[in-house]
C-alpha cells in the first residue's frame, strides 16, 4: 500500500568531532522516504527552494518514492539547518535554522495523494499536521511526530490532533515535557490516553518503547561500532516502521512489533554515514541480514 | 554452588525528589548478596562498625546469605553514603561519603570461603581487589566490578586485574573512561581486550550490553513505571546475574544471556522501593515471572 509522507526537506550542514559536511540532503520527509521506500511506495509532499539540486530529486525518484508532491518555490531558498554532535554523539546542538521556504509551505494534496490509507505527519507546525489531515479524511492509519516547540507553542492544538491520529511517534525528551513526567512507562501510557492507539518513544541509542492499551514493552537499538552522523535516525526509524506497516497493511500487534524492529534496524543503518550516503548502499536483504541477528540477539 | 562476594556494605541516606529516607540498609555487597541469593547461597565479606544494627545480620542470615565474613569492629563507624537524586532518576549526586570502617577493611578469607569457585569482586580499590583474588586461587569463575576513581587512581593495578579475571562489569561512564571511547560497542571489546572474556556494561534505566569474543549484545532494562529509588540497582544486576551463573554451574553463552536477563529483572525490583524494601516481599516466583513477560517482550 502506497505511503503518504508530509514534512521538511532540507539541507544541512553536520559538525561531527570527526568532521564537518555542508548541504547534504536531508530533512525528516526525505530520511523518512528514503527508508521506507525498502517496504512500499512512498508519496512525498514537501517544498524546496530554486536552490535545490534537481539531482536530489532525481535520487529520490530512483527509489519508489513520488515527487509530484515536493514544490519548488522559486526565488525563494530550501529550509537550511546546521547541527553540531559532541564527542557523545546523543550530544546536539542546533546550531542555525533557515526556515526559508518552509514559512510559505502551506501544502495542497494531489488527489491521489488524497487517497492514501497510510499517512504519516512527520515533524512540523501542529497546525500544518492538521491541515494535511483535513485532506486524508479516508486514511486508515495516520501516525504523526512533535516535537519540544510545538508542545510548547500549540498545546491546544495538538491536543486536537492526538484524538485526532492512530499513532504518535516523539523522542524520550520530548514525551517527559507532553506528559510532565520523567519516567517513560507513565509518560508513554499519559499521552497515549490523550487520544492515540499507541505511542512509541524513541531513545536514540537506547532503542524505542512502545504503548497502546494492552502492551508496554522496549526494544534496544542494534548496536553498532560505527555512529559517524546521527541526524535522520528517528526520521529512519519511522519510515522504517511506517513502510514496514503499509507493506503488511494491518496493524496487528505482532506486525506493530516487527515495524518496530525494522525501524529501529533502518535507523542503525542512517548513523553509519552522512546524510543517506550508508542507506543508498543497502538492500532490502541487508536489512532481513540485520533482522536475523537483531532476533537472536534478543533471544535467549 | 556458593558464591562469594567481597564489598561494602553501608549505611545509605537517600534524597529523591519525592521523599528523603536515613540510615537505610545498602552497600554493593549487600544488594549483590540479596539478590543472588535467590539462585544460590551465599558468602558475604565485609566490614562494619560498631553502629551497625544486628537486625541487619539477621535479615542477610534470614535468606542463604552466609555473613561470617563480615567483621565487626568496634570504635568504629559503618560506611555511610549520602546521595541525592534529580527528577531524571538517572541522574545522582554523591553528597557524602564517610568511608570510616572501610579504611581499615583489609579482609581475610576463612578457609572454605576461599574454596568458592564462584567469586565476585564488588565495587572497590583494586588493590583491595587484587588481595582478595589472591586468596582464592582456585575460582572457576572470578568477575568484578569497578568505578572511575579506580579507573584514574590505580590505572597500573587495574590492568593487573583485568588481565587476571574472567569477568568485567561497569556502567557506561566508566566504560567510556577507560576505553578511552565514547562509543559504547567499541569501548566493551576494547576493555574485552585488556583481558577479561567477557564485558557487561551497565546502563541503568537502558539495560545493559554484553561483549565477548563471538558476541555483541544488549537487552534492555524492563520497563517499571514505578522508579522510587535507583540506588543499588547495579549492584543488584551483578547478584541476579552472577547468582544464576552459580546455580547454573556453567557460563555458555546460553547461560550467560539468561544470567544477564535475571540480572535485569532483579534490577527492576530493586528500583521499585527503597533499599531492599521491594526485593525483599518477592519470592522466586516473581523473579520467573517477570522473566517470562520480559521474554515475551523481546520476542517478535
Amino acid at each position: 500500500m502506497p505511503l503518504l509522507v508530509v514534512g521538511s526537506v532540507a539541507l544541512d550542514d553536520v559538525e561531527t568531532p570527526a568532521e564537518t559536511r555542508e548541504n547534504l540532503l536531508g530533512g525528516s520527509a526525505v530520511y523518512f522516504s528514503y527508508a521506507a521506500s525498502y517496504f512500499t511506495p512512498v508519496r512525498l509532499v514537501g517544498v524546496v527552494g530554486e536552490d535545490w539540486p534537481a539531482e536530489h530529486t532525481r535520487f529520490l525518484q530512483s527509489r519508489q518514492i513520488d515527487t509530484r508532491g515536493l514544490q519548488v518555490i522559486q526565488g525563494a531558498k530550501t529550509f537550511h539547518w546546521r547541527g553540531k554532535y559532541f564527542a557523545d554523539m546523543n550530544q546536539r546542538q542546533t546550531v542555525d535554522v533557515q526556515l526559508n521556504v518552509m514559512n510559505q509551505f502551506d501544502p495542497v494534496l494531489p488527489d491521489d495523494f488524497r487517497r492514501c490509507k497510510y499517512l504519516f505527519l512527520a515533524n512540523g507546525s501542529t497546525d500544518l499536521q492538521l491541515k494535511v489531515l483535513g485532506q486524508c479524511p479516508g486514511a486508515s492509519l495516520t501516525v504523526a511526530d512533535t516535537m519540544d516547540l510545538w508542545i510548547r507553542t500549540q498545546p491546544d492544538l495538538l491536543a486536537d490532533l492526538l484524538r485526532r491520529i492512530d499513532g504518535l511517534v516523539l523522542n524520550d525528551g520530548e514525551a517527559k515535557l507532553l506528559a510532565k513526567d520523567e519516567n517513560l512507562v507513565r509518560a508513554g501510557n499519559t499521552i497515549r490516553q490523550m487520544g492515540p492507539r499507541f505511542v512509541v518513544i524513541k531513545k536514540g541509542e537506547h532503542g524505542a518503547m512502545f504503548f497502546s492499551k494492552h502492551e508496554t514493552y522496549v526494544l534496544p537499538a542494534y548496536p553498532t561500532a560505527k555512529v559517524v552522523d546521527p541526524t535522520g535516525a528517528g526520521d529512519s526509524f519511522a519510515g522504517g516502521m511506517m513502510g514496514y506497516l503499509a507493506e503488511q497493511g494491518d496493524f496487528e500487534p505482532k506486525t506493530l512489533k516487527e515495524a518496530m524492529a525494522y525501524g529501529i534496524l533502518a535507523a542503525s543503518f542512517t548513523v553509519e554515514d552522512f546524510s543517506l550516503d550508508r542507506l543508498k548502499k543497502i538492500e532490502r536483504a541487508d536489512l532481513e541480514r540485520r533482522m536475523e541477528e537483531y532476533r537472536k540477539m534478543l533471544s535467549f
